[in-house]
């Protein structure tokens, strides 16, 4: 496990709200991030899908740990999603990349997916601004 | 306690997740619709501050409330949120109001602000667009 | 004419895209921004309404407007856009606000309508993060 | 030339404001669009850049139609844009495709490249959805 990954992993761990919602780091390298997560019910909305708060939450989190693979710790300033279809299926994988990175901000994108029955289904996207987090006086 | 309403807390009653966060509806009138959260640890992130996530998830939901005051049941399309600054207090507001609605979609913006020891201060602002759910065949 | 409008209309009148759009500054205050435009035949698309990307222009520069009313020499570093309904009038009126304002950057939102035969419309909203302008080498 | 990409064109003479900016569609194809246009004194801002207005006016319409190839006559329902870097540069390349598209929307990105003197560089990337125009009465 590299240096990078291992920082990855401290970062969730340090996150009681990622914590709470069983969130994992699969891949962390200079320009990419994959978090996962499996779904149960209590992450589900009244229709039994996955709750839409849940898919915003883990591609805001996979943008941050993009734009962190450039720039070190970070945090989002803002990012936009549109949701695909409905979310049914048994685990959620956002995948960001960075698109442009600066010193002090960098733009990603990211896919977040569905595995179920139906394989693996696209079901929101979202791109956002990362920003170096101000260091500490 | 009227019609609207009743409906409204029945809807965030249904939401294993909402339920997992504590939200409560505060407001839900044609137009307009109030959540609230009370903060707790496990809704943070590794700086103690309350997860970007969170913040996402009750504008995404307030969101699609104020829509749906106006469509009826709803969904949120997509939504774009810029948070200001780290939210740090002990419960969090999300005000959302419909700008534009027709038969079919509505556009909505939230507020979201967090009160503490330092008074009311927003912490995110959100804009998307609402969706009327399909009839179920 | 304050100093503020009157750096406002220096600034418009140095933009040629501007210029060939035939934008005008109405207001300029600290914390917002009005942008004016007669609507004429070569700013429209197929169906005769104004191209939805002199809506965008116009909520940009305003957004901009606004940040710089705070920040000095500024860019828009993102925006998103809703289009409510089609532009149909003689001329558009693009009024931005500051949101939220720090040192380097401030999220504003603008409403850009329309007026014509019905009265004053609303016909676009839009959010974004404005970035003040590195001071050059 | 295949029919859909005639019809691209007949719909892009069209646009007074598309012919005043002087865009030209490169490819339309089946969930692709890329349009391009000739960088010239009228269409840039104060700094001598590209106006950030006619990079969004280029994505706006280039993602309409990325979706429109999917979904026949089409506009853009909203968008959000991240400009990357000052756009400086003989002529603008934006290519749009499509990520999810269903009967009447299609969630579509873009990216927006200059070709100056340092060859083809990203300037803005762009992420929304297209809406199909309803029927005429």
């Amino acid at each position: 496990m590299n240096e990078l990954f291992a920082f990855g992993q401290q970062i969730l761990a340090s996150q009681p709200f990622s914590a709470l919602l069983g969130t994992e780091l699969t891949t962390f390298e200079p320009g990419k991030a994959v978090l996962s997560l499996t779904v149960r019910d209590e992450l589900k909305q009244q229709h039994g899908f996955v709750h839409g708060g849940v898919l915003s939450y883990l591609a805001d989190n996979a943008l941050t740990y993009a734009g962190g693979s450039m720039l070190g710790d970070s945090v989002t300033s803002e990012y936009k999603i549109n949701y695909l279809r409905p979310a049914i299926g048994d685990r959620l994988i956002a995948t960001a990349t960075v698109i442009s990175s600066g010193k002090t901000q960098a733009v990603c994108q990211c896919i977040v997916s569905v595995i179920g029955e139906q394989g693996e289904r696209d079901v929101a996207v979202a791109q956002g601004t990362i920003t170096k987090a101000a260091p500490k006086a």
